[in-house]
């Protein structure tokens, strides 16, 4: 491989923020400095009045993922080109245990998904659907030989992916003693299992009734129990796509008393809110997603929590599911559930917009610094799931993996110039400054403003280490 | 100056961790890299092995400076050198307001002091004990000409440097507007003085009741109202020397809701508690401090708000008073109280010890990460107060402030081996792990092992920008 | 019915403390004064000197009750009789909702019992094992024709009497609508169950594993699940047998925002703690009773809160079981776990010493005042669960069941001295202060002394208002 | 004095509720019964439908009181007159210790007030403005000997009456440890000082600045320091007039952990809001009263707080100042302050309306019980203020202060059918239903419908008991 220097950046990191040149070799970083004299053999990149930043890391996404009988409608390659030009190259995505396939299968299964099809580099989380002696053995192995030290677990969707308590204490305490951590869907299943059934019985079909039937305050009961339960177990967990203030409350409170509590929220909870679900029209569709919108005062409570490192990280659920069924061929999409919103594809697409809507709607909004920005999307999402210093930063010795910013490029989000197979996003039409320019994954330049450069399946699997640090 | 080279350390910022050669050049950081290639001229110390970390940033230092009869052992030689053994590379220490002279005098006396002695950089917070409109006035023009963004003021110490309420939400209220900070000693001190009057009244003069006097309850009011005038006031607040959980509860608080609020402890507090008032012997003058050493369970919480970032720094009050009247020809030292408790000196020697204990008793004693311990002594000092990127970090173009430290080398803490003026230290005998073992201060090396190798005068002003940035 | 006259009592209300002739007719009190001027016909008794009180009312017992393979060794004769003695005057037992039994035969076998065999007043809560249609629509026929107001749910239990979270949110919200309050044993029964299990497999088969098994951070857990599930139902919720801080938190919490949640806690969780279960013995066994015995820090919070009205009652849950398996004929008693804690019955005597333990520690000891005394035994009680003004309080119209206690009587409490089936009682040779000696129920003299006067199968089912009123 | 009996009423207290015959003589009630058979020499009162209420008992009112220039527009007669027609028959108005006034003599000039005017019957606080050893010895002397037990000091107000924080924390403690009490008003009086300065350098002349000029969280802030200060002097503490939920917030804190904290609100901030500050016009003059009216969110809180006991009463802060300069007489009122709002006098009348306002809003809206009414207007005060049993209950023994109200009259509130000197009420025009019909002090119907029966001068002095008893 060519070396590379990219010459003149303005270098951001979680903590420093300076300018620079940086050499490429082998894939790695090797050395950062001022005007480094390197050989004529050398490929310059300008960044001149660019940031240059660690490239994004994703750790919530669903690329080929099926949930009952609707697949997402990106592919690993799709979406994993989507996430590419959006500025993330790495993604974790999820390794499904169903029945009847055990944990390390499911692991096997998706590596072969992404073997065939990644853009860039990824892990996976393992999805628990039961707990027994060999599924805890085969976590324990999954952290220590596999390269999987988070697992995944829904305290929702009960008669599918649902457990009960008893089987995430036991994972949690199992995996906590091995650096491993349990990430939590938190809504009380059982309860929202009841309000479906009864609004469906009062005829209550809409999309609209998504929202109505998951009340804000069954994900903070679910919360406070997955806190209590990891309490119990004495080990760390980790709440996925928190959404409402009833929810961080508990988390606050126990981050305050040293407890290791972990959450992200994601860009549709910090830039939408409930007011979404004003109609009976089924074009709300587009906004099902679990949990739903919540209120302008959770919102606002998201924000400050992102400064206040009560929320560690943004992911996505980028969880893309088409609006128009048959598009590209995808079947049970949105339109599945048309009378019935219980049968709507939970999910919306995220990938491609995370980095350019928090850094316009965050950093040039002044609600949080440009280091906490690249922490927010890159750096706390590689330490805290074992992929740091390979990922998550711009120092000698880490990957390459680098986003050449231009922060003051004004764009107008819209589905049509993305790169995913999801026909809507919820931004659409609205502009945003700040744009990637230009992707780089371990030395490979694969994103060159509009043009693709990648390769599919050139995208690596990446051996996480411990999870769950504080 | 001679170009130099770190071969082979591993370095390790607020956030980064890896090993890389580090050239220096005019003082600077210019390039990091795996094994770069320098001339033959370049001076190269060899680091493999050792940690390099960013010269330590201690932001509360009491050199040469005088309170009421006595002024405290150190000089600004004496004392910025310790610091240098302890690898400190920058302090803040303080310039006094005094009664008829202006904030701008103060600051132009304390940095002809500097000028004189110091052996490391240096800056300057003004203590204010009078605000009106030309005090407002200097302090905006501190701010932007002369580099001093931060205030020091007193809510205790009445008839001497307390100021009201009034006086601290002014000037909280102008500094805020032009990026200043107010930094407190919060302790009611109306209440505090009823206490000692009533103490000594009572024939109570033994340097354990100055703790009994100075009560967590009322640091923890007195924080709070700052706090609250802080709020209305619409700017930042610092605590200097957070010592009780009954203060820090208020602080959680206020940063669970998005308030800009900071504070440091100091290792004394992390290392003792008010077990050591258990005698009405004058040998306890060593533990007068203010506040005084606090219960276990203080102890504890201030090192888990470490972890949590509920206290954001660590700083040292290094405020040394001789145990031995006349020692080095200084006068007025602790025995000045031998009689009165409430004439004994405030204050306790620490700016040499503390990176050694911190990382001993933190980052080896599994409380707190290696990263976490140079975010404490360095990264958060030079951020909080206007210091960065020039000092606390590790990066291109900031300044080569370094330490070579052996994470595995035991040493035994004594006075007698400590390069301050002070004759004890509260660490005497205390074995721990972990040292310093080169210090370089923009690019020179100033210490190496037992010698001092820089000069005094050599240590320049640092002119900081804006302070209580989140 | 011979009119009756209590002269010169000091009688103690809820608020009230004075010194008055009471007049009792038909049962009621039909008139309070100074020197009342009655017939010769009039039967005197003399209270002077003495406190004339409220009928305690108890509003958690177990008489007769059958878990599993248990069955409580009182009868409703012997321990309506040992309430008695103990100064309550009325109760509230549970009619058990059994598989293929409604709400409403439950009902009726329960009153059934109580026809025959009660020596005091006494009503029902259901405890309700299954929701469907028909037991909703049975409980709103319970509460306003049956006089069955509340109902009882467990969290605890898989298997037998747990019901799921969607169950407890119906009855809850259906109860709600309707004038009645649904009481959660709230523990987290799965995961209990899980370290019981573990527990066994381990070999670990004392009582004294019934506590570890039983942690006091799952009953935190199921106490704020069950008050979210109340607040989304928008009814109250009542807590029985609260032990833990760990769950008077989330009562105070909810209370302190006017969510209409309450509590009890018992004599036990206010005298003992878990220090008790300090070895192997079996001998244990008597303290195995659940929630199991908590922390003196806990403890210490349940007397805060009798104070602060964060608890709002004081119960016994009477729930006997004999320490000598046969003791009366009973079996399955203590010994059925000899040999695996987890088949011993939960439970512990008490309905004879609540009221004079409660005194004693309470009211002498001055951690609550007599009226506040008063209230928790008798009076808010009755106002919680509908049976006010009829009982709980000393007013014209109220029934006459009242207690002459004298407060300076010292005495020891003793199971051979108490007038229940249980062979022995956890205050076993405890010395108190403050003693029953006359209870009228009715008006009529039931306990004199010693003597027992009542006749069994006297006591009157009390048909109840609406619960959960604030 | 001839025996009256009041037939048929409907009895409440702070916790029962019956209907029944009262007995009065010698002022007393000295039996309640059913139908009580009197002779024919006794007097007939009916009070059939209607409620029998123990007297109102208003612990915050001012009565020909000086502030500054200003005096309160109604004397001790026509202010108390004005009370009974309220249904208030018993004060507790204030004594001020005015520089040179010794305590002792400032509760004899109050006492030769009382004497000459009092209509009703009266205790005094006494307002202590300077602490010494003479004022702490009179403290003591007045609650053992002149049945003063409890004293008003000032955290606002500099220069006039504020006192500092350690003159509250001397007299907290010594009246603590003889049964009394301070009552604090809690306001930070510098920084209002500061900002009522600022306001009116710049031009901000209006009634509405007064409120702008006295912040919300300063009242906070001064209510927790008062906290603090009574936890470190182990004393109960009084807080007047709270009327902020930032106040609040305190003190539901400190009482959930048991600490004696009490506090009242008044009827001004239940009913109005900051909203009525929406114009420069003077006419605004008679919303400035202190605290101003607060937020809509501090409302809420105080009406939850009423349920819950966070807040323990309802007094009126009756301190009316006429809006029309000359009224009766009267000057220096509330034109004083026309150009200047500092000069306006703090405060509006509101004794007569108490009882009927906070029925009609509280009760009737459903916001409190019946029972929870008579505790805030009557047993509350008594009983906190070491009035009770005497006043604050209808019991045998107690004085027969009594109140027959028709729960169902409609009537509408005005100035013009007042009875005190005050020429408006914030209440103007406001239909309520729920009115006093007759008021009987010690027995005598001192009010009849529109017709004042009583005797200025009748009012008897009452030496009250300890204060602060939880
Ligand atoms: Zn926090
Ligand atoms: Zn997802
Ligand atoms: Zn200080
Ligand atoms: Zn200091
Ligand atoms: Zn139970
Ligand atoms: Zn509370
Ligand atoms: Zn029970
Ligand atoms: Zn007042």
């Amino acid at each position: 491989m060519t070396r590379k220097i990219i010459r003149n950046g303005r270098i951001v990191t979680a903590v420093d923020d300076y300018t620079a040149d940086l050499l490429i070799d082998d894939g790695c970083i090797v050395a950062i400095g001022r005007a480094l004299d390197v050989g004529a053999d050398v490929e310059v990149i300008d960044a001149a009045g660019m940031l240059v930043l660690p490239g994004g890391v994703d750790c919530h996404t669903h690329m080929d993922n099926t949930f009952g009988d609707s697949t997402t409608c990106d592919s690993f390659e799709s979406g994993t080109r989507s996430a590419a030009f959006g500025g993330t190259t790495t993604i974790v995505d999820f390794a499904f245990q169903r029945k009847g396939v055990s944990v390390l299968e499911a692991i096997e299964r998706a590596r072969a998904k992404g073997a065939d099809g990644a853009c860039i580099d990824y892990g996976f989380h393992v999805i628990v659907t039961g707990v027994d002696d060999q599924a805890l053995a085969d976590m324990q192995h999954a952290i220590r030989h596999e390269g999987v030290s988070s697992f995944k677990m829904f305290m929702a969707y009960p008669g599918s992916v649902m457990v009960d308590d008893a089987a995430i204490f036991q994972a949690m305490r199992m995996v906590g003693q091995h650096g491993g951590m349990i990430a939590l869907h938190a809504e009380n299943g059982t309860i929202i299992e009841l309000l479906i059934k009864e609004a469906l019985a009062q005829g209550h079909t809409a999309p609209k009734y998504h929202a109505l039937t998951r009340p804000a305050i069954m994900e903070g009961e679910a919360t406070h129990r997955g806190i209590k339960l990891a309490e119990l177990a004495d080990a760390p967990v980790y709440f996925v796509h928190l959404s409402a203030r009833e929810a961080l409350k508990h988390v606050v409170e126990a981050r305050d008393m040293g407890v290791p509590v972990f959450a992200e929220t994601c860009p549709h909870y910090l830039f939408f809110d409930d007011s979404a679900y004003d109609s009976e029209d089924f074009d709300l569709a587009r906004y099902v997603m679990s949990p739903p919108l919540r209120s302008k005062e959770s919102q606002q409570a998201l924000w400050t929590a992102l400064r206040t490192d009560d929320l560690q990280l943004v992911s996505t659920d980028h969880c893309p599911f088409c609006m128009k069924e048959g598009h590209l061929g995808r079947v049970n999409q949105k339109p599945y559930g048309r009378n019935d919103f219980s049968k709507i594809p939970n999910g919306v697409p995220g990938v491609e917009t995370r980095m350019a809507t928090l850094y316009d709607g965050g950093v040039r909004a002044g609600r949080i610094s440009l280091n906490r920005f690249v922490e927010l999307v890159s750096t706390a999402p590689s330490k805290l799931f074992g992929l740091f210093p390979q990922k998550g930063t711009i120092a000698v010795g880490s990957d390459a993996d680098l986003v050449i910013f231009d922060p003051d490029a004004p764009h107008v989000i819209s589905a049509k110039t993305q790169h995913g197979n999801c026909d809507f996003t919820l931004f659409e039409g609205r502009g945003v400054t700040g744009q990637v320019k230009k992707v780089l994954l371990r030395g490979e330049l694969i994103v060159d403003g509009d043009r693709w450069l990648g390769k599919t399946g050139s995208g690596r699997y990446v051996a996480r280490g411990e999870s769950g640090g504080w």
